[in-house]
């Protein structure tokens, strides 16, 4: 389920992945890392940012000038307590210049563990919104029962409209087949209860359209609950960017928390102590389960190009996943699959 | 933190507690054992329900007829699959029957585990609205890292306005000094950042209200993020009743496939298993730490009168400290101290 376990990119991988090396709590070294690693597996990847700067972090890494990753300047970078509507005209910041080398073709998606915002406005101005779509939305994996279940939209608007849920259904669907093989995708609309009438008044008109669509691209389940996210009820669960977004960093607080109680509780006396070092492994591998860093990033999804956008304090494992995902998501023609989706739709 | 660690009931309640003892997903065996467990710790309980069953029920615990246990016959029950507006024309469901005699001041509290929906809406049709709430919410506590944190809406109210959350801030932080001793205690606002201008239209509203009455009855901490409620960033946590509504069901879900996962992880082979043995009691008292039945129920906040709401699968740990509380709140004069602190505010 996770990105390693999925089929490995091809070799040939046709554009290179372009990377805002500059952006993330920690700058440039887990970037730069991550990248390394990530051409190491054979993806090409383009380090947007500082050009002196990136070449001393490359050349801290043997053997770096042997893979496929490239320096390309940019002489600005949005910083994580600056505004957003900055990239309109900053247009030397690292972030324009990922989403213009994907817009030219030069590149094949931009990753950036960066300003979240500022990642969103950059590829919507650049890259545009595909047909059909009024919002692109923020598609996000979380850790559950089976494996993962794929939420949107996870925070990039705050205030929607019914039909948005509609179309983010269909995108998401189209994601899970595309990349991940789903085969027919369920989709769960997050409300309070399950019956059909139950909800703010946003959901119950959301419901009448997904109800609608169902078999006709989209797999519509019914309402879902908070409880269904982490048990694997659908593939996919459809919300509002506000209620999203709480969803998400709710189940990574609360995993910490967790862990940390678990680690308490075997650290509280000798008898689980020694327990706990007996299940050191076995834990260890529930702390992999619950890791974020395991998908790399987000893809903000119903953008005309691929743009994806990580955890600020993302470390070079994320960053390297993220760029496998992209590298994917490009040869697979994800982009292009979307668009012809909604095409069909009318 | 928990209802058993706060001072005892005093020993003469004034008034017994009215449980609807027909309501929940096992019928009336975990009401009745929770109402003998609630009597033998000193609070007096009203039955309410099937008159023959209750005392069927009753002639199975040894010594209750010692017990400050009265029962008072209903004839009907509003079942967990009816509607919640089934409570205007069946005046004889158990529910009304214990809102009416909180009303007639015979009991101190009305407490169900039956249909929260029905269970609400009879106590704000029975009891009415406290003068400046414009519509009541329901406050529970969820574990955290500080013990627990208040969230509320829990669910009441899916469409809200901004000035109902000013309102629910002044609610809990009444109900926090009464009931908990809480001091001074801070109050955030759930957002998608923390920065003043993030989240919906509805929040950027309510952040300017809530600021406004900083230091007027309300500690207002700013804006919170999903990751604080359990973090234990502020005492309490205010929402619309949709996004509260999934933060609970989230949050119990979570808990339950995490805890789930630490035991498959103990079980995955012999030496974590042997580890697992060794630090069995330790963990128990984890899964205790997360056990919902240690605040028993919910509180509809902000009707005249108590009103208390559990989980359809409450057992009789949840109802007794259910009861307990109801009592605690009644002999706290919650009611009385949330209406003078309306009335100040004005």
């Amino acid at each position: 389920m996770t990105a390693e376990a999925s089929p490995p990119v091809r070799p040939a991988v046709r554009l290179p992945v372009a990377l805002d090396a500059m952006g993330g709590d920690h700058g440039l070294t887990p970037n730069v890392q991550g990248a390394v690693q990530a051409a190491q597996a054979g993806v090409s990847v383009l380090l947007v940012g500082d050009r002196v700067k990136l070449h001393a972090e490359l050349g801290q890494h043997a053997g770096s000038s042997r893979l496929p990753i490239e320096v390309v300047d940019a002489p600005d970078v949005i910083g994580m307590d600056e505004h957003a509507s900055d990239v309109r005209s900053r247009t030397g910041a690292s972030i324009n210049v990922c989403t213009r080398l994907v817009k030219e073709g030069k590149a094949a998606a931009a990753v950036s563990m960066g300003h979240s915002g500022a990642t969103m406005a950059s590829a919507l101005l650049t890259l545009g919104r595909i047909k059909g779509v009024d919002r692109p939305a923020i598609l996000t994996h979380m850790p559950a029962q089976g494996g993962f279940t794929t939420l949107l939209d996870a925070g990039a608007n705050a205030d929607i409209k019914a039909v948005y849920l509609a179309q983010w259904a269909r995108l998401a669907t189209v994601y899970l087949k595309v990349l991940e093989d789903r085969d027919n995708p369920t989709v769960g609309l997050l409300s309070i209860g399950e019956e059909d009438h139950k909800g703010s008044q946003l959901v119950i008109e959301a419901h009448g359209l997904l109800r609608e669509l169902h078999g006709r691209g989209i797999n519509f389940y019914g309402n879902v609950e908070g409880r269904d996210i982490f048990k694997s009820t659908t593939d996919i669960v459809v919300t509002d960017g506000f209620t999203g977004n709480v969803v998400l960093k709710l189940a990574e607080g609360e995993a910490r928390v967790l862990l940390g109680w678990v680690k308490e509780a075997l650290n509280s006396n000798l008898k689980s102590k020694l327990g706990g070092l007996l299940a050191r492994d076995a834990l260890r591998g529930l702390a992999e389960r619950m890791d974020p860093s395991t998908y790399g990033a987000s893809i903000l999804l119903g953008v005309r190009g691929l743009a994806f956008i990580g955890h600020g304090s993302a470390d070079a494992r994320a960053v390297k996943n993220a760029l496998l995902r992209a590298a994917r998501a490009h040869e697979a023609n994800l982009v292009e699959r979307l668009e012809a989706a909604f095409a069909q739709a009318g």
